[in-house]
Order: C-alpha cells, then sequence, then structure tokens
C-alpha cells in the first residue's frame, strides 16, 4: 500500500457509474522523511473520511462495494508511522 | 486514478473484440502544475464523452461492459483541481 | 494501454500451457516523437496479427481466451495517431 | 515477489474492514547490494510474522483471506538469497 | 511480460501456503543489449524449470493452479531474442 498524503481534492461531475456519490481525493506520495514526492500524484477514492494533509493508505479497493469495479481508494489513515533508520 | 490531459487520439481498424465500438483517446500524465509530462502518454477508452485537451480521470475498467476484460480507460472528466501547496 | 512498436520477436519452446500456440512478439513502448524508448521493451502475444515494425497498443488481456489467465498482449494495430502539441 | 527490508511498522485506527486485525509493516525495496533503495517504501499486511530488519518478499495477496480483496502483503521471510555475478 | 535473467535464489522457510513446495528464483529485467539492469531484481515462482543464467519471460501467475492467489512467475524459457534495430 502507498504511503501518502492528502494534499487537494477533485471535482468530477461527469463520471462512470462506479464514482458516483464517491469523494474524490487528490494524493501524493511520501518519501522517506515523509514529504510528498514532486509529481507522484494521484487521485483516490475516500473510504475513511479522510481530510486535508492527513498521512493515508492507498491501494485499489473495490468501489462503492461493486464486486466487479476496482479503483485506487484511501483505506486507511496513518496515526504514527515507526521507521529505523 | 491517474490525473491526466486528453492530448489526441487514435485510429485502430485492426483490433480484438473487447475494443470494437470504442473511442481511443491519446492521454498524458499531468504533473503538479497540471501540465502533460513528457513521454508519459497512453491510449485509453472513453467511458464519459471526453473531448480534446479535457482533464480527465483514466484507471483500468471494464470495456464495452464485458465482464473479463478490463483496459486503460477514462472513467470522469475533472472540472477543478483544489490543490494546497 | 501500452502505445508501442513491434521490433522483433522471441522464441521459447519451454512455456506453460496457457502460452501454447501463441505468437510472442517484443514490443518497445514509444516516446511523444513515436520513436522506441531505450531499455522499455516487453514480449507480449499476439492477438491481432501484428507484423514487424507495426505501431501497436499493448495492455494484459486473456491468453487464448482462457479465463484464468492473463499476459502481456498486442490487442490492436494502430494506423494513425492524432496528437496536439 | 518485490525482495524488501522491514524497516518499521505504521498504526492506522481508522481503516477498511478488511484492514482490521493486521498488522502493518513498513518495508523498503532492496537494491542488488541487498540495501534498501531510498524513498522506494511501502506499508504491506503481515502474513508470516515478520519482524525488524527481515529479508522478505511482498506480493499482492488476499487480505484475511477474503476472496475480494487483495492488498500488499509480506508473504515470506528470506534467510538467504543465493546471487551469481 | 518481461524479459528478464534468471541471476540466483531465494531461499524461505517461513512462507504463506500458496508458496509451499515453489522453486523461488532471483531474477532481472534485461536491457536492450540482453544486459540485466542493476537493481531491477525482483524474487519469481520457477513454473518452467528453468536453470541459472537463463533468458525468461516473467508474468503474474497463478501459484500451485490456485484460482485465488497470483504471483511473479517465470512461464517461459526464451531460446532466442530476435531484434531489429
Amino acid at each position: 500500500m502507498m504511503l501518502a498524503k492528502v494534499v487537494g481534492h477533485v471535482v468530477a461531475t461527469q463520471k462512470c457509474d462506479e464514482l458516483r456519490g464517491s469523494n474524490l481525493l487528490l494524493i501524493s506520495k511520501l518519501d522517506d522523511d515523509l514529504q510528498p514526492i514532486k509529481d507522484h500524484t494521484w487521485a483516490a477514492i475516500d473510504n475513511v473520511g479522510a481530510g486535508m494533509h492527513d498521512i493515508v493508505l492507498v491501494e485499489e479497493y473495490l468501489a462503492l462495494n461493486k464486486d466487479r469495479y476496482k479503483a485506487m481508494s484511501v483505506i486507511a489513515i496513518v496515526e504514527q508511522v515507526f521507521r529505523d533508520r
């Protein structure tokens, strides 16, 4: 799962059915100092009520619990990262 | 989901059945200033009626609603990107 | 789907059952000037009768129509690429 | 499967159901000298009881044996790596 | 499918059930001169009886023919690579 930070959000009115009702966050992958990596940004469906600047885990996940469709999603809010150097 | 821009389209007569009837767009991944990244270009099936220069979300999606086949597809047209720096 | 060029082929006698009878092409990803990118080369199953130097679309696809196995495959031959700069 | 080293762990209270009860490790991809590559770090579900500094194999795996959901997971602890140069 | 070379193997006693009985090879992706690319090395399940220094094709494949689990696997031994420059 990608360790990422919520850096914004995206507004999209015209979209496929599986995305309707979803909150679309903008997330940036974090480097080993937990800073966003430039130009490593994606849109992800929020599944956990994540807020701006939260550190999150991002992975493919079932959109709206529909079995046949998966999309990049925020699946956990990270409280602490323990890293040995 | 990849944040990308529609930069062109592709014509392909000879193709697998799952692609028949699909509109094939050329999309380039965007950097954090929403500019296309050089040489980060793919072809994607249009699912939402996207037009030239639209900012879009791109993800694997079921081609022509066939359960057994997924391909890179445009699944949303982005109206606004809010990003905190 | 990756925009690629057929640059050769591969001979493999010893292979898993799902690949038997398949034509294995060597394909290189194209840059924005439609030139092959060095060291971005893969092997792909031919599904559309592609020939040497053809520009093609490459994506995961069902090998030999077996539901349980997917592999990188050539799924379309590209006749024209329209790109706005 | 990615050859990686366990370099820490992640605490996440708010998460999707499929992750509940999982131990979330921080893993870094290894280079050819078996040293962690900077900024190539992900979170992965522990399936084998891996400990800090273990060399492990990481791959998509079924979270909590649920058929419908896969996430990046530690699936083996590596005891020895034999490499010919 | 990735064109790769077998450069070693991995010993792992503690592993998930799907990997039991599998031979775990160390493979490095090849560049366009068929030389291993530094730090582009993975572990892969052997499905075809590949040996040290063999050039092989690597792709996600069903581990031990179990429908629900796929892992990076060696699925063909390459005898010849024909490449036009």
